[in-house]
């Protein structure tokens, strides 16, 4: 029997280890994708309790304390931190085989030197040994203990960024904090608070937007602004990936209802959303500038809860996507005038992976290393199974060894235990290949391909 | 090599055959749905072949005989008793990765002492062997054998539930057997005989049935008679989960036409199904039952096999689902007035199964303990598989701990071997994890999950 | 750790390798579904380089290559064939994971005795001894090589078989070189050449057809001269097994309507395809003919390279399926009149698979053995995974013991060794359920299995 989560947790086979400990353990970060606030990294934020680094904000631990019969109070609610954290441990102690048991030993391991397991019996021995050393860990030590490069935060396009250029001002902090341009506030039309939000982009922007493309003028001045501070990706967030091509009359048609503060129906939602990613994709392409496309989501489905909590509450759930045809001709649109950006997709529909791989490959061109990325299993797929599906699809029917590799997608800066999961996944996967007479022991092209999902890929298709 | 399907048969860790022989062996059995004949309970049947036990419906063995190109003649025709398991032999001996190779030899070991294994040259052997002990094994020994607390039928509304109360009568029968609540009858607008069932359900109620709400009240009053018959669970089959709200009068348009034998659409039939799953789950909130939600079935596909053998022929199969944003709605509109009852969702189709947890977490709500449960692999999922793929998607993303277990679904009595082959595969998972280092050796821990998973979470969910 | 790919590759238990060595291995081949040219054949042809044999056709190679960002000039282009294979030689050498890694490989041990593997360094040399090798290896001899008993092409009603009856009249060939009929032509009324296509299907049958009832006589009588040469297969090709029942004057007026040059909407070519695959799936049962479905494809998705390639350029993706009510109204239709065929159902998206077996079992009937067979894995899920899926999925469900086993599908002489690559795998998967206790060691039984799904199968099915 294995030791539980020992140095060579994951790996199995000599050769994964060997690639683990060897090669992946040793590349720094690229976390191309997170949520970390730039405020926060700015004023090098010091958290009081585990409970707030851990519960905070993480609606993945809300879910599965919910699932163990907590009470709400013990987990958004007026509970103390301590409470809290007991109804976590408990809760955790019970979670087998959820990944949220393998991140939160690894953060417990990596930050705070625990390497027992969290129960109910040492709960409180535990919260009070983080908090001691919380006291002299801050967001930035964090991140510095991760060795991280360069992470790209996720920001709105009327975003002033102050807090970006602050950070970049300061030469004491060694990792690059880059914007990532996020314009769901301006696509989202179906939005109550779309027009105000319109208003608000106007007046930043300097552009009156009185129509869908005073809009898209608009956005490409922010763009541009956002260059300037070092972006050189974007993110769109979305239900499905929609190909509806309409005239621009009938797009702009529902530019003007939203604006007016009509009910925009779903179709004219993917009518208006076709245009505006395919104007967005166009500049994207010009700007070389990486596009990222998340979609199969369905959010908020718990209305009361939503109405208590807001967004992000930990009720939101896999969708069914588009049919994959729409993908394609949304890509085709763009390719048909060699204007397709760099593109990562990703659909938190994991039976869309295999679809998803075959459509990516009809649009790969050179001389761009894997132009086209299947990104990494995301939220509810962002567990071993999910990765190593996720992997071994893209292997089958493209290049592994080009892939971009990891990201956090976090609100945390503990996150960064993630990357080591990932990595030990990873090289657990080629190990067996190996080991399996898959693939030749290449001590060269295994240490290549294994640096090179690790952090080498990223750092040349994002061009940092 | 391991012996075939020895004494640790899927076990494949010391872990997991000390979980399996020392905790999870000695529970005994809560089948909290299944098939079986509360009159041959009550009657003590005694069979005379084991083809009356083994081919006289079960139609998963009709399939794979049909698939092995046997006559129709020896599967549901007239030949004789032997004859058709000699024919069942020579189908079983080469259905090698099929469950019921393995469900068989486990009925074989368990019921009959026989340990080798079935082919055509020893079926005379085997059939005159199991023909003999079956002289002294009637329906409650096979029951008794197998170690089961509880079972709950599967009832219809109409019922006078006698035969339960035969059985609860007679002090001699140590296992409680309750009846289930499915109404689908009420519900099948579109079959043929739904007004004539109308009529009976208004007989037998004392109500009369002249619109939706009438219907409604009518179901209400049989479920307080199946409640003072012990009656905690309910069970709906139906093609999807549909969410298609619609006004009182809408719905009462259907009502009127189907019980006038108007033709519903399908459309019209969603509307319907909404209606009167969201009134019977208010119904189950209030008195603290069991919702378990059947679906993703297309029923009796080969119509002239249909128009012979009538349903439950073999001739079923998986189904394209409702769009995944209906579920959500459904369990929405109950959950905002508070009034979701404890729910199990299964859908026949396994690319769901990702989707359902990520719904069904957005729902869970303490005190209850997994509120929300996703059932166990159902039907065509009901293997080795299909077992692992259900219990690795809810830990990927719940609970597993808080899972409510294994049901046999089953018109045999022979059938409680599939809670053993459960038990063993869940063993073998639980040992990968803890030898693989990916869960502590906590034994504590893992006595409380694998009992929990067999016996205790069933008997605190349901109220046993 | 194993060598690469030595003489156990992929069999990793002593049963698995048995079974491969003692029986898979010496079993010949029935490639029952390829695109190999008849004309080739006859002519013998002979390769001047191994670009041409591997590059020429090869659109899976195309697609890695362009994934890891080769110039298309080495791909499609016009650069040397030497500079081709040093830039094939580079992506093959990162290509971990990927089916063509294996296959490739493959072929060089098993044409041209190579055993090492290729990459950057070794490209040249490899080149130039495989240059040099297929001086001296022509088609014929390849095919020999590969101990090919049977192989059926794929052909166009129109033609005229010149070539099979030149191949069957030489008795120096020891293959049998079969015609398959694929009436895709025929059925796409959606092409804008389909009307021209009628023109050349009225003149070589001497049929005028002017209306859907004569295009169907026409085809008929190609049917029996197809029959005349040996033809007991036939082929479909389309987006999805469509039911769409309508009047004869509904599917002669799309007839009509595309006949002269309108354009037909995707749900009139629904109608069209039903009643067309209904009229030859009846004409196929009368005549024992093996009815193949290949669904599921979204072809030429980016038409900039459609516009310089045209099809099979390697820009062709899986797609979203029809509902799975239709496929299983489809068969019902042709099984209410005792009409249904022996049908094989290929689905692009491996989301299909269990579906599909379900479906299927519906329709099995003897004394056929498994008359409805789930297709071999398909095109991008022609890997190890993918193979092991669909071989899971139908044991779970079915007779994978009935399975009629692996098909090329290809263009290219050196694919036999793809048969290799499955017999090894299915060896493997059988071994591991022997070994560990799921299957007993009857010899008797493994051998039949092995043997069957090798080759017995396939020529007991097809008749051959």
């Amino acid at each position: 029997m294995k030791q539980f989560m020992d140095k060579n947790f994951l790996l199995n086979t000599p050769t994964a280890e060997h690639l683990y400990h060897d090669y992946a353990a040793k590349m720094p970060i690229i976390d191309y994708h997170c949520h970390l606030s730039p405020q926060e990294i700015c004023e090098d934020r010091v958290f009081e309790t585990i409970t707030q680094v851990w519960l905070g904000g993480d609606h993945y631990k809300w879910r599965i304390m919910r699932a163990h019969g907590i009470d709400e109070k013990y987990i958004t609610g007026d509970g103390d931190d301590r409470e809290k954290f007991r109804a976590w441990a408990k809760t955790i102690s019970m979670a087998i085989g959820n990944p949220l048991y393998h991140w939160s030993h690894l953060e417990l391991r990596n930050y705070f030197g625990f390497d027992g397991y969290l129960n109910e019996d040492n709960a409180d021995e535990v919260y009070d040994m983080c908090n001691e050393k919380l006291k002299t860990m801050s967001a930035r030590q964090m991140i510095a203990m991760s060795d991280v490069t360069h992470l790209c935060t996720t920001d709105d396009p009327a975003d002033d960024l102050h807090w970006h250029r602050l950070i970049r001002e300061d030469s004491s902090f060694g990792t690059k904090v880059l914007p990532a341009w996020r314009p769901d506030k301006a696509m989202n039309v179906q939005a109550a608070d779309w027009p105000e939000y319109i208003g608000k982009l106007a007046s930043v922007s300097g552009v009156d937007i009185c129509s869908y493309d005073t809009l898209i003028k608009a956005l490409k001045k922010r763009m541009d602004f956002f260059a300037e501070n070092g972006c050189t990706v974007s993110d769109h967030g979305m239900p499905d990936v929609a190909y509806v091509p309409a005239s621009p009359e009938a797009v702009n048609a529902v530019f003007l209802k939203a604006l007016k503060g009509g009910q925009v129906s779903s179709e004219e939602y993917r009518i208006f959303r076709t245009a505006f990613l395919l104007d967005l994709g166009r500049e994207y392409a010009g700007k070389n500038w990486v596009m990222q496309l998340h979609y199969g989501v369905i959010r908020d489905n718990h209305r009361k809860v939503f109405a208590k909590l807001g967004p992000d509450a930990g009720i939101d759930s896999i969708g069914s996507a588009a049919p994959l045809s729409e993908l394609a001709g949304f890509l085709n649109a763009l390719a048909e005038t060699d204007e397709l950006p760099k593109t990562i997709v990703y659909s938190l529909n994991p039976n869309d992976n295999a679809a998803i791989e075959s459509i990516l490959a009809c649009f790969q061109e050179g001389p761009c290393v894997s132009k086209m990325q299947h990104g990494a299993a995301w939220w509810f797929n962002d567990h071993k199974l999910g990765m190593i599906d996720q992997m071994t699809s893209l292997a089958n029917e493209g290049m592994l060894a080009d892939f971009v590799g990891m990201l956090t997608d976090s609100r945390s800066f503990l996150s960064y235990a993630r990357h080591e999961y990932f990595r030990r996944i990873l090289c657990g996967l080629i190990g067996d290949w190996v080991e399996n007479g898959e693939y030749p022991a290449d001590e060269k092209a295994l240490k290549k391909i294994t640096e090179g999902i690790c952090y080498q890929n990223a750092k040349q298709y994002f061009g940092f």
